[in-house]
């Protein structure tokens, strides 16, 4: 039987394409072998013919005309980045039947439904591992490994930067600002850091991940996300006294409500337990745990970014997409037929640790208590952090069990209007051990 | 189109067998959509209809006739344990097209080589995710997720038990005798603990790691094993001493030989820096690290053993394999295209860790570097480790860089005939940080 040949395009050649196309290079028989189909570069789709290229990119490949690419693959690599045109690319291939590897978060965070759907239609696979968490293999992990299981909570680190300065602020006592500014001139944060900073990079993933674990079409906007650029010195240092460390921790989980199941899928700054696994994942390093009914806990960790390691993810897509191509059959089961409701950002539920400073007398504590009483909210440990500096007033440090944000909301109003409470110096988002 | 049925025989009924009965049972619409093939259990196979049993599992498909369960199945799960009859009637079911599913790494780790011609030879395929390493998908991982990649190392705690034993001496300051005996109390450690604590169980793991890492067939008479029987209160103090924690070690890696590349199996306790991933493993938890020549270094973590999530793993391979047989293509790519050599037990390669009580006088150091020079051993670090209580000696604590096990052994037999030596204290390996 002769081998088949499966013609793969480039879309984009930056610096996750320019590694794609060097392994495909060093090791292409080893990864035809895998594929059990010759892996042909057929073709590379670039912006501008002219912008200086490592010298493994061949030459005559490179094209500006995206279109004369699509026509000469069986499968394409987008590696573009940013929404159009590569949306409406990734639909085109799809719908003619192209497989489509991406790396694009973007896309996906925002458009992944109509992929999906587009993919789910044709004849075509649409394979995403390098859009999550870089070189680990967590979409794998969910959508094959675990198909025997049923899982309750995705939660992990999935953002280098913001993972480097809270670090970083952590070890060396360092302002967010001074983080930041280290980030930047390391190269780890961008000139402009919102995407990171503010989370919607971990966002996006969390969408994505929350769509695969629950099989429900989750996007960004249905995200409730907070960033780390509230996150204070005073914070890591009450993180430390209390046992905990602070991670922007991307978490989807399945509730059950009175209507039935939903889906809640939050980023938010969070107070992580010393001995959870999750808490000693440092610097450049990703981690996702799963918890899934049956298989218990898992951690999937590695390196959530660079060029090779992204690169060497969209390969062991490619390989997957080769295979089915020249092999047939088994189709990646992401199919939708779950579809949960997504739980309104206000009715998403944590546990909460609360920062108080309230008037030194007997009776504050009583007070305090029935307005938690009185709004839902149970309490879970309460105890008095030391001085605050001023005579007349302590620090309280309260943890809740889990509620909703409202519930969490209304509470904090009350608290605030009650002549005990001086100030309610931090809220922050508390992770089960 | 009607959605097609596959049956399912399940050899062997016991812990792991009932809950991936209850699972199928609770769990059959999901899983069967996942699979696209309705999901139906055919047969069980036992060797005792009068045992006791759950009561999920259905007294009406019991048989002691395993040949009856095979003519009635497209996939068997087989759980029996053991090597006979387990090999055989694998190598039946695979002849005769039927795929087979295992968590006996018995078996495979003693006649892995077989079972993967005979899955290599029939349209059958042979998936063991349960083998090693219980609900961790590392199987999945190295199968399927790292095929864009090339691995390097394999590195794992594989065994709870050993791991739990070696805990206890660390944080409650007990004997391995004493942390043997509560082990026994408590379930995790049989009886006869012979398999876990002389390191056969982590052996065979790591002979089946090794197989599918480097494509390379390699049985548990390959591995070099040391278990944890000889590993004392000293040790383990002098570990904390030097930054270091001491784990049961299953390591299989690529090593580059004068005559190309070669596979070192090993099995042995090991100091672990404090800050790589696998030194804060703790109690039942199992974890795997990979390092891949593009991804980096990744890590699975999660339970290794246990009834639920092992069950789990037998069910994600159903999945995998019941979709395979429902629409074919896409059979798992573990044939044997590498076939690296595997060095010989005196030939593979390690760091030790050297504790040496030597005269107290000028020259001794001297004359030890002299001897590790001769012996082309060359050494990293060297301190003096405290006071040995004696008077006329000290202890000293020496680290070496890479060499063979037959430099290492011929190295000690000359420190052992050096009068400046007074005894040669301990040898351990060493990780790499």
């Amino acid at each position: 039987m002769q081998t088949p040949t499966v013609k793969i395009g480039l879309l984009g050649c930056g610096t996750v394409g320019t590694q794609v196309v060097r392994i495909l290079q060093e090791q292409n028989a080893d990864l035809s072998q895998r594929a059990g189909a010759k892996l042909e570069l057929a073709g590379i789709a670039v912006r501008n013919l002219d912008s200086p290229r490592d010298a493994v990119v061949p030459k005559g490949l490179l094209t500006t005309d995206i279109d004369s690419v699509l026509d000469k693959s069986d499968l394409v690599i987008e590696l573009m980045g940013g929404i159009e045109p590569a949306r409406t690319v990734m639909l085109t291939a799809l719908r003619r039947g192209i497989t489509v590897v991406t790396g694009n978060k973007a896309v996906l965070a925002e458009y992944g439904p109509e992929l999906y759907d587009a993919a789910a239609e044709s004849s075509a696979d649409l394979y995403f591992e390098a859009a999550v968490a870089g070189a680990i293999p967590v979409v794998y992990g969910l959508r094959e490994s675990l198909a025997g299981d049923s899982i309750n909570k995705v939660l992990g680190i999935v953002n280098g930067t913001t993972n480097y300065i809270l670090d970083q602020m952590a070890t060396q006592g360092w302002t967010y600002e001074e983080a930041l500014a280290e980030a930047q001139r390391l190269g780890y944060a961008e000139a402009d850091p919102t995407a990171d900073v503010e989370g919607l990079d971990a966002g996006a993933k969390c969408a994505i991940l929350a769509s695969l674990a629950f099989h429900t079409r989750v996007s960004l906007k249905d995200v409730n996300i907070t960033g780390i650029t509230g996150v204070t010195a005073a914070d890591i240092a009450a993180a430390r006294l209390s046992g905990h460390v602070i991670k922007l921790i991307a978490v989807a989980s399945r509730e059950h409500t009175d209507s039935g199941q939903a889906v809640s899928v939050q980023v938010a700054p969070t107070l992580v337990p010393l001995k959870h696994p999750l808490a000693s994942i440092f610097g450049a390093y990703n981690a996702v745990v799963v918890e899934a009914a049956e298989a218990g806990r898992l951690m999937f960790y590695g390196q959530g970014a660079g060029g090779a390691p992204t690169a060497s993810a969209v390969l062991s897509d490619v390989v997957a997409g080769a295979s089915h191509i020249a092999h047939g059959g088994g189709a990646p089961q992401e199919s939708a037929y779950a579809r949960l409701p997504i739980l309104p950002a206000e009715k998403m539920v944590s546990r909460k640790q609360i920062r108080l400073r309230v008037i030194d007398q007997p009776g504050t504590l009583a007070e305090i208590a029935q307005i938690y009483q009185r709004g839902g909210v149970s309490i879970s440990a309460v105890s008095q952090e030391g001085s605050t500096g001023a005579a007349d007033s302590v620090a309280l440090l309260l943890t809740t069990h889990a509620a909703s944000e409202e519930a969490h909301a209304n509470v904090l109003e009350q608290l605030k209007t009650c002549n005990a409470v001086k100030e309610v110096t931090a809220v922050m988002r508390v992770e089960e051990d």
